[in-house]
This record gives C-alpha cells, sequence and structure tokens, in this order.
C-alpha cells in the first residue's frame, strides 16, 4: 500500500524526537533501532525533566518490560503530561498476564491516558482484556491466527485506540478496520527485544502518521527488515546485527515489492 | 560426556523459563545468550511481581553486577522465594572483593538462600572465601591453575553447593567430586559480561539437569561456543556476535568432537 | 603527532580499571569499547561502594545521560571522592540544554569537583556557557565550525578544565591551546552512544596521560577506528561490531598514518 512507503519518507524527513521510558534490557537496541530508520531516540524517566523533554518530543513510547514503583510512577507521570500536551503514546505491556504488578501497570496507563496505539502479543493483550489468565513470560506461546484477529478488533473497540496484537501473522485494528501483516520472520523470536523495537519503530512513524497507518507501517517495515536480514543471515547474532542494518536500508521499493498487508473483515 | 549433550537437548526441548535479577550492564547480551541457546530468559526485580514470577520460572539467577539498596533488596526477597520454591538458584558474585558491599551482598545471599550453583571467577570465590583481599575490578588477574581448583572444592564444602570457578581452566566442584574445563577462549575476556552469560546459561540447564552436571555443561558448551566463534572471528566485535551464533549452532555432534572436561582428583 | 600512538600503548600496557557512573543506554556499548581498547571498565553506583571502587580505579568518567535523583546523588557523591583522590574525571552532560534538569546537573558537578575533562556536542556545551537554550535530544543540531572552536577554548576557560566539543570536526581546548581533530565518521551518528564510548575511552587516556593530550587521542583513535569500521561496513548495525574490531586492531602504524589532527589559533 502507497501509503507505507510514504509514510517511511516522512519518518526519515521529519527525523521525529522520540521520547522513551522503556526496561532495561532493551535501552540499546531499540535505541539503535530508531536511529537505524532515520528516527532520534531519547530516554529520560526522572519526574523531574519529563516535562521539558516531552515539550520537544514528537511522541512518547512507554514499555513496562521492567518495572518498578520509581519507574511506573514516572510512567504515570509521562503518561499524563504527554496526554494533556496531544502527543502520540505508544504503550507496550511487555509481560502482561504474567504478573498481576504487569497487567495493572499496564491497564492503568490505558486508564489515565490517552494511549494512541497498544502493542503487544497475543497474550499479553488477551490478559488486559481479562480473557487469559497467564503468560508465559514475555513469549507469545498460545497465539491463534483466528483468534488473534478477534482480539485486535475487540481491544481496539474496549480501550479506544489502534491494537497491535503481533505474533506469526500482525493484526492492526481501530475497532473499525483490520489490517493483518503477513511480514515478518521467526528468528525474531531468538533476540531479544524485537518487540520492543517494532514498538519504539512506532513510536517513530506515530509521530508522523495516524494511528492505524502508523501502527501497520511499522510492522511491514520492521518485518521486511527481517526478512532481508535472514536472507543474509541464519544465526541470531548475525541476524541482529543485519535487521538494524536493513532498518536502514529499507526503501520505498523494497517496501513495495515486499509488502504482505491485507485488509480484512473484523 | 554423554550427559553434555543430552543436557542441551533437554534445554531446548523444554525451553526453561530463567527469572533474571542481574546488573545493567549484561541485561541484553544474558537474555540474548539465553535465547540463543534455547531458554526463555525474564527479567523482574520489583519486589511486587517476584512471587508471580518466580512462580513460572525454572530457575533464578541473581548477579551482582550492577548493585545498589534497591536491587539488593529485590535479590533478597527473591532468593528467599525461590528456595522455598525450590526452584534452582545461581549466584554469581560480580566483584565480591573489589568491595565490602558486593562481598557481603554475597555472603548475604549464600546465607538467607538455598543456592544451587556460585559461579565467579577465581577472586570473587576467593574473596568470599575470606582468603582474599582485593580483586581488581571484574577481571580475573591473579587466577593461578592448582588453586583454582582447590579452591572450588573447598568453596563447594564451605558453602554448601556447587561451585564454578573460571578462568583460564574452569573448575567445577560439589564438595566431593572436581571437573576441570578446558574448552573457553581467551577472547571472551574482550567482551563485557560473557562470565554473567555462562552464569545466565547455567540457569538454563539447572533448570533441566542435577546442579554439578547443570554447571558442567554450561561451560562446556559456552566454552566450546567461544572456540568456534574466534574461528571466525578474531576480533572483539565479531567474536561478540559470533558467539550469539554458535550458542545458536552447537549440537551434540560438536560437543562431542571438542569437549575437554576431565574428571580430576580434588 | 607522535604522542597519540604513545599514550595508546600505555593504555595497553597499563589497563586502567575506568570506573563508570554512565546511562542505561550506553553500561554495554562503553564498557565493550573500553575492553577492546585494552582498558579495563567497572561499572558501580551504589554510595556505599563508591569509595572502595574509586580507590582502585584510575579514573572516573561520569555520564548523566538517564538521570534521576538516585544516580545524581551517586554522581555527584563519586566526584567528590574521585577529587578528593585527585583521580581524573571525566564528565559527559548528555542532554545539557534539552531539560533544566540536565543542565542543572551538569553544572553542579562541574562546581563540587575538579573535573578533568568536560566532553559533549556543541549544544551541551553551548547550554552550558548559557549561550544556548535548547538541544535537540541528544544530537548535535546546531554545530558551527568557528563558534565549535570558539566554544571549546571558552569553555575551557570558564570550567577551568580540558574541554572537547565533538562533532564534524572536534575541538579541544585547555583554555590555552586548541586542537582540531578532523577523524571520525558521520555514520557515527547512526549508531547510539558513540559519544558516549569516546568520553569512556577518554577516561583510559586520561589514567595514562595528561588531561589536553588523552583528549585528543581518544578522539582521534575512536575516529579512525570508525573510518576502518566504514571501510568494510556502510550500514550501521554492522559498522557497530566493526567498530569494536578496529578500536581493538588500532595501532601506532595505523594512527600516525591516519591522524588528522591540527594545533589551530584559538
Amino acid at each position: 500500500m502507497e501509503w507505507i512507503s510514504k509514510a517511511l519518507e516522512k519518518v526519515r524527513k521529519r527525523k521525529p524526537l522520540v521520547q522513551n521510558i522503556t526496561n532495561f534490557v532493551v535501552m540499546n537496541t531499540t535505541a539503535n533501532a530508531l536511529l537505524a530508520i532515520g528516527a532520534s531516540p531519547v530516554m529520560a524517566h526522572a519526574r523531574d525533566e519529563l516535562e521539558d523533554m516531552l515539550r520537544i518530543a514528537d511522541s512518547l513510547v512507554v514499555n513496562i518490560g521492567t518495572p518498578d514503583e520509581h519507574w511506573i510512577a514516572s510512567m504515570e507521570k509521562a503518561v499524563k503530561i504527554a496526554s494533556e500536551m496531544k502527543k502520540p503514546i505508544i504503550l507496550d505491556p511487555v509481560g502482561a498476564g504474567a504478573t498481576k504488578l504487569r497487567t495493572e501497570t499496564a491497564l492503568k496507563l490505558l486508564e489515565i491516558g490517552d494511549i494512541t496505539i497498544l502493542r503487544g502479543n497475543f497474550d499479553e493483550i488477551a490478559a488486559l482484556l481479562g480473557e487469559h489468565g497467564k503468560t508465559r513470560g514475555v513469549d507469545s506461546t498460545t497465539y491463534e491466527k483466528d483468534k488473534a484477529k478477534e482480539l485486535a478488533f475487540i481491544a481496539a473497540k474496549e480501550f479506544n485506540t489502534v491494537v497491535a496484537v503481533t505474533g506469526p501473522v500482525d493484526y492492526v485494528s481501530d475497532g473499525r478496520e483490520v489490517y493483518a501483516i503477513y511480514n515478518g520472520h521467526e528468528m525474531l523470536g531468538r533476540v531479544t527485544g524485537t518487540g520492543c523495537m517494532v514498538t519504539a519503530i512506532t513510536g517513530a512513524f506515530a509521530a508522523v502518521e495516524e494511528p492505524l497507518r502508523a501502527a501497520v507501517s511499522a510492522l511491514v517495515v520492521f518485518g521486511i527488515a527481517a526478512e532481508k536480514a535472514y536472507e543474509e543471515a541464519k544465526y541470531p547474532g548475525s541476524f541482529h546485527v543485519k535487521l538494524y542494518d536493513w532498518l536502514y536500508r529499507i526503501n520505498g521499493e523494497l517496501i513495495n515489492k515486499m509488502e504482505r498487508v491485507r485488509k480484512v473483515e473484523p
């Protein structure tokens, strides 16, 4: 779809400043993913500087992957400020369902702020909807294709936001339309934080494009980069390196050739 | 030895969920090492979610590499809970001997919980035994082969746990038997957190195998992966990348061909 | 200049222990950069162990990239102790100017301690001098060559320290002399934390060489490593990997062939 490569062009041209409150595991990798795609990352979590930083930021990414009381307080404050400032907010509820703290933290952030895009795997989003009791860490293990589509659609309506449920096939919905994205590669499961990377990149797209298209574009671009990376590297260490290379190299021509997105019935 | 490749098979089949409370420097690299070997990593440190997370985890890895009062309190709580739940606990006393805080933290964790495997370099384990006053950061500088063997053996008896003293030759003991592992490569010393990686991987093996064999298997597998990585890459950046590749690629055939383990007299 | 390769030789020979209080994004990458160049990194931030760690350290690197009240308190304590111990202290005021917290934190550290070298981009150093109101995150966007030279010179006099203003051309001054360094590569801007890496490496050089030469040497060595890395890898993931390789491979011969340093009029 034409608008995906257009969205990437906009990211590259405007170099949005993406403010991240993310987890310790992926701070480096998400910053590198944002730089590779052409955006400008910043990481700040001190409550005393959130307002200053959000004023110059183009979007906010909140990722609850290594939560504790101090960081949760920062996330809450950041989500409130960004909501007031009408900045796009992307939420990654890492491990929701695995522990009560994570489920509750994600639900509270959804409640107190105006979350633009919610990006999680099947178990995480399902846990937030209360349909599902347990997730196994941050892996997506109980994915089922038809259920994933339904989940994205229902969660989008329930939380009044765009929801991206990622897995073997990714589904993105705003509660009216649903897109299915077939791009990606299973080797992504062997590198930590690839879900967090796509969430961060979604923050870059959300700064330059409306939410539904931003979420779809980020998943397509990231998925194609992963496919190209795997063409060059079959093992996780090398694949990880090539993933950044292809986030940098990907362009409109490649997107138009390789995108596998379809608008599907809800 | 036959059981090493068997242990690796078990890790790959069961994909144990390894809960880590580790240091900021290596969060990403240890998660990637666990994923590459076939395990499933999770990182959680909030006191409010430790019980939930440990309930679904198959083992706990505690690494004191960047300690402070908040994280130490989490480590203590996690070790207590995991002990009650009878989950395998692996302790990496990074920098013990370099500062009083680290030595005392490690000793306290050994005291309050049922540590399954203690993995450190010569100076760290020696400091814990009180034989040694100073270590130079996290490097292993004062290693001596015969002393290392003795140290593993004595520390295992003293702390009533399996002890792995790593260095040019690694020694693992449960206070009765001692294994010497000659696998590994000195280029590991030029990449940060490779000791922490092997500790994390030990957590994966301890989830599927009894402690002595788990510790030996982890060191052999990691050591061979390092040797293979060096065959392909002679410099630290590239070597680091290939290390993940080989943690993913290593198999029983390679282990049987390359393992250099011997059971030695205490 | 002869003394640059000499300084590198000293780093490799003495393997200085560089104590870092740095940001979450770059803990792993700065440790790896230090190891690659031949130094020995340690990361410690607990107020209870700072004195122990600084006693054995050869220099202190403080980087305010992800500040909060707890970490700032540690930075202040570390700077005070290291000043008393007369250890070289390198300060990287990441994001000064972007938020009031960062500007004030950096200024306070300059005030309470004896900072040996201050290393930042144009906007950061300018913000500290109060000439400049806003920086855009951690990017250096408003760089101007002549102004950068002047800035380094004035800031060095103002703060009574060596100042390195990095950008397309780097300027280093002690308030009397000014050096211009033309080494480096723009691909460094596509990898997170490369500024932090050169600050960390400056800590290694400052442990073995007087401040002005230490700062120049670090920038030249890092810049040449980047140029060599780019010869081998044109995309950011692969470039990042090769950067460590070349920090390890760089030697006196390469430095003498490739250095582009000039002493310039203030």
